[in-house]
């Protein structure tokens, strides 16, 4: 009897304690819940693009999903299958019917887009442009590569590649303004800070690699001393990169691209690109999910309630050579 | 003796539902904790600034405190009361010894500041700058206003209030690079957009009332049919609106300024001045923190080690007008 009485006092107390335990856990949880940044799986958000499935979608579709891991919610990757406008105009109005918590879009044509991602805004839902902007429409902001100081980048690496010395050429799309920019950028820097190199040759390589494998094997005839080559875009640095390998080239010609396509990254591992310029594919994900879900939660400047977000983001570029090129192939 | 055996079950079976149902409450929350965004208070991060004290940081610390209740971290804000960059410099050297979680800096002066920013990296602290940049530093990213883009939006905003017609002036600071970017996006704008629209003349009000209103007075007696001034900085935009109310121009003369010091929003309420460009200090402050945050949790992606976030958030302008001055009064 004395033992039971013992054993039951002893209950009493850790369940006693317990109790407490539980209570100061859950008062805990309360203070907690106030601060914290968290949505629930309920949330979902949407990425839409043009042409869905190619490779450089994943990294901003990772960054994408890495936040909503972060900030618990969902997403759903949406878009046109082919290079198509009134494709990605149909996805996007069914988007906007499910009333999702916000939209990332990157759109192929600003001027078509325009009106389907006002319609959205003025539905409540959230909505911010990544890779390609639409300025005129009402999106909150928008998250891409700054092309002009690309540009800028790539010149810098190329005259470090060169030793500041002697001719280079680009190959470039003079049509599209992200080219138009990327070229600028270069040039201005190679003639305001490198007096002892020069441009001396810009072909249209029309994004695709014969074109610029022919044109580059021209600038190479044309200039014998030619010491490197910029292409503004992928297909034209592959191109570059054939037009050197024919020529045996691949020591004395140095060759910069753009973005990270397995062909790429492969001539950059044979050491035929010398460097590319990686774009902050994962970087526009992730903070455009990062932004929608400030929008979402009202989490900003209530004075600022027609502009509560930063209006343009650099996600920058990084420069991508032999020594880093392993961790640029998909996982 | 068999009422105490059904209390001791009782007691028996309620503890064991006790211990089930915290044992399933410590798995959700691990759950959680690897999801979530969220720090601790012992991790401190730090503002620093030159001129402590003046109304122009209230809103960016405002940001920074705000992101730092939503991480559930701490802030300390350091810098130099002075004009004083030799001061600005001893104060981010106390600062870096304490080993901060982060570090907010912004700079007068980029070259005398770029030593002491480049040791706290090299020390492992994170560091970006907010509204002034250091960009030969090698601090993480940059949140600030872009200044054409600021002046491009100046002169959207005049012609619309003088129905884009007629003479404009400008008073600034022609020293000063981020007064000659806010005149060069206000005059390419009205140059190449608004055809019936001139900019007639542009003058140095050396940042101070007096010589702005001097130099506004004489606008206005060498261009009788002057429509509208835009004063690239506070005080010059007080000292125009000195000139207008001198002139009994209140009415026909329309003056655009910047920032939101307390003279600048009283003469927007009595109607001197039209419309004034708040800079998005509140988003410098709370993307600055986020930023740092993520540096210092290292929620960024593994391959951009070095470059790990955006580089440029362009924070962006809102106009202020008679119809939301009020919520720009300090609270």
């Amino acid at each position: 009897m004395r033992n039971l009485l013992f054993v039951y006092l002893l209950l009493i107390s850790l369940f006693v304690l317990y109790v407490y335990h539980y209570q100061t856990n859950e008062l805990t949880k309360q203070e907690w819940s106030e601060n914290e940044i968290q949505g629930n799986m309920d949330e979902t958000y949407v990425m839409v693009t043009f042409q869905v499935g190619i490779d450089y979608w994943k990294r901003a579709l990772k960054g994408f999903e890495d936040a909503a891991g972060a900030l618990n919610v969902s997403v759903e990757y949406r878009g046109a299958r082919q290079y198509d406008v009134n494709e990605e105009i149909t996805v996007l109005e069914q988007v906007i019917a499910k009333n999702p918590a916000g939209i990332a879009v990157s759109t192929m044509d600003p001027d078509a887009l325009r009106t389907v991602i006002d319609k959205a805004i003025d539905a409540g839902i959230p909505v911010v442009m990544f890779d390609a902007d639409a300025p005129e429409s009402k999106a909150y902001a928008f998250l891409g590569t700054n092309n002009y100081h690309a540009g800028v980048e790539a010149a810098h690496k190329m005259a470090s590649l060169v030793n500041e010395k002697g001719k280079v050429g680009v190959i470039t799309q003079p049509n599209q303004l992200n080219h138009q920019e990327r070229t600028q950028g270069f040039q201005d820097t190679i003639f305001m800070e490198y007096p002892d190199m020069e441009v001396s040759s810009i072909q249209d390589g029309r994004g695709n690699q014969l074109q610029s494998k022919l044109v580059a094997q021209d600038m190479i005839s044309e200039f014998p001393d030619l010491v490197g080559v910029f292409a503004t875009e992928a297909n034209g640095g592959v191109g570059v990169g054939q037009a050197s390998i024919n020529n045996n080239l691949e020591e004395s010609l140095k060759i910069i691209s753009f973005d990270t396509d397995k062909g790429t990254l492969d001539m950059i591992q044979d050491g035929v690109i010398s460097a590319t310029l990686a774009q902050g594919t994962w970087e526009m994900g992730y903070w455009s999910l990062q932004f929608l879900f400030h929008l979402q939660h009202k989490i900003v400047e209530q004075e600022d309630a027609e502009t509560p977000l930063p209006r343009y983001v650099d996600t920058g570029v990084t420069i991508v050579t032999k020594k880093n090129v392993d961790s640029y192939y998909p996982q």
